[in-house]
């Protein structure tokens, strides 16, 4: 690190630091009428409805730079606001990134921040349309709004699950939470002793999952070319038992997750393992996955499986009356209650 | 403050407090879909342009919660983001509030800022769309979105000044750096000795200009009624030197602005002459004054002087051919240089 170039933010000042990180992006969307250098932005949604939603990511909180590349958090930070966008069924089409930047950062740092907002821009098609930048006394600061589109048939809210509608998850879970835990423990190794590179070998796939999430514009592409709308639909940033809660809460319903169905990697269950960790537990309260978890009616179901598309999608469980309660049905027929806190009773 | 009730955060929970602080927000435009509740809002625009700007408030760096009632924060962020959709000549009608919370807050603390959101959002008629919370390590730091729609042919640029315009401004300047300075100069003293009381009396209006700006929808809404459309607008948030440029290096033009007719209130004047400060100087550089800046064809503004409803309107200058530069004209007659950093040549 120590033979880079390090630019002070103060050599370019507020105008040029904006200028500077902003002048690469390139307009892709029609909608995006004007996009950086205005009060605000001017966007044109012509018959659609509009989806706007926000993410504030705070250091120490949410991300630690100690072993957070910042190219990949900017990617991340993109992502996860887009993945709500999908969550609905809907397309993103514009972000407005802004950041709050401590005075150990130089320019070049925040060139690495917005490369990974730009690689995110690019492969999911998003304008960036503008921001606010500012000086941070603490940490870095990162605030992403998201906006898109859809034709108001197609928004897909938490709301509509009904009874025996299947719930479906579009990937494994608890990956993300174990790559964490993984980048805990040789944080902490390292603290004590500088000399010991950390043991990443071999985690390649869960540290993906913490630093680089993918949200699954792949899910709603299927969706929309199947002509299959889910329910009601949510993205699990939580881990799924504060979600499948959420839609729950939303539709007015219970909830049955099976423990076999829940999709959980390899990779996950053998760290977890030599962790003292249960997998269903880091699956179910661990968070930061970003895959759809989504109900659908039984005749769309079958559509759904047969024409897959190759998107690996797995049903979980059911949807039941409200009166059933919200459970986790174990391997051994046990019936153990969810909850937002957490599931803790494993 | 010793016997106010104070709750605990972490007593009603992530879900519990967003509920908390939300209950009270009743949607009011029919461009409001959803709102809180789901992965994202949802809007209707109907055949209207969309309009979108963002802002970042950290503490310590954009404000002090030593002297700013919370509820005051609350009211102002809200105002200086609808400031900037005004600035385009259009209407906001959504924002989405973010909040990272430390520790040292109660949900008393936080309940007084969403008392001023609230009046905020009340006084000029928009919903509550969304938002995000999360705990912070350091300060409070608030991240507000702010959506609005225009008619296309209506929205205001920066770009379209052209010479001969007339350069207006809606109010005087100066007046929220002065009371800053006041703010500051109490708190000095306070720390050095803490018996002695604040010494604020008489600068009602200084403070309330820091404190709790307007944004300036009155004004909008006169073009609106006159027919009048700016060839060019917008919101004085770093002093009018700053965002004059903003205006001309958009339009490629150049500009006059004459020292004799900015409007200063006269609080002002005194504390700046008590202070030492030269008050051009807190007028130009100043910031934070959120008054309309915008430039208007002299046919326009003979109509638009003559039929003010009210609203004071100051022409502060003329626009010129860019070759001609960028200058402050002294009461002397002497041009002096505009630049973005601040004019520091008085």
């Amino acid at each position: 690190m120590a033979d880079k170039k390090r630019t002070e933010i103060a050599e370019l000042g507020e105008f040029g630091l904006i200028e500077h990180l902003t002048k690469n992006f390139k307009i892709k969307n029609e909608s995006t009428k004007t996009a950086i250098g205005d009060d605000s932005a001017v966007l044109d949604y012509d018959n659609k409805q509009t989806l706007v939603s926000t993410d504030l990511l705070l250091e120490g909180i949410h991300f630690d730079l100690t072993y957070t590349p910042l190219k990949h958090l900017g990617y991340k930070a993109v992502a996860i606001n887009l993945s709500d966008i999908y969550a609905m069924n809907a397309q993103p089409e514009q972000i407005t990134v802004s950041i709050g930047v401590s005075s150990k950062m130089s320019v070049e740092s925040l060139d690495e921040f917005y490369a990974g907002v730009h690689l995110a821009c690019d492969k999911y098609g998003v304008d960036l349309a503008g921001g606010d930048t500012s000086a941070s006394l603490t940490g870095f600061t990162i605030s992403i709004t998201a906006l898109g589109t859809a034709d108001p048939e197609k928004i897909t809210y938490r709301s509509g699950a009904a009874p025996n509608d299947i719930i479906c998850a579009s990937g494994d879970f608890g990956a993300a939470y174990m790559g964490l835990q993984l980048l805990e423990r040789e944080k902490k190794v390292f603290s004590t002793n500088p000399e010991v590179q950390p043991d990443l070998a071999g985690y390649d796939y869960l540290l993906e999952r913490i630093l680089k999430p993918e949200p699954r514009k792949d899910v709603i592409d299927l969706l929309n070319k199947l002509d299959v709308k889910p329910t009601s639909m949510i993205d699990v940033s939580d881990g799924i038992s504060s979600d499948i809660l959420h839609i729950c809460k939303s539709s007015g319903v219970g909830c049955r997750i099976h423990e076999d169905k829940i999709p959980i990697d390899l990779k996950t269950s053998m760290l977890a393992e030599e962790m003292g960790i249960n997998p269903i537990v880091a699956a179910l309260n661990g968070g930061e996955d970003y895959e759809m978890l989504f109900t659908i009616s039984q005749q769309d179901y079958d559509k759904f499986i047969n024409a897959n598309g190759g998107v690996n999608i797995y049903a979980i469980g059911y949807i039941t009356e409200e009166s059933k309660g919200y459970y986790l049905v174990t391997e051994a027929g046990q019936e153990i209650k969810l909850s937002a806190q957490g599931w803790k009773h494993i």
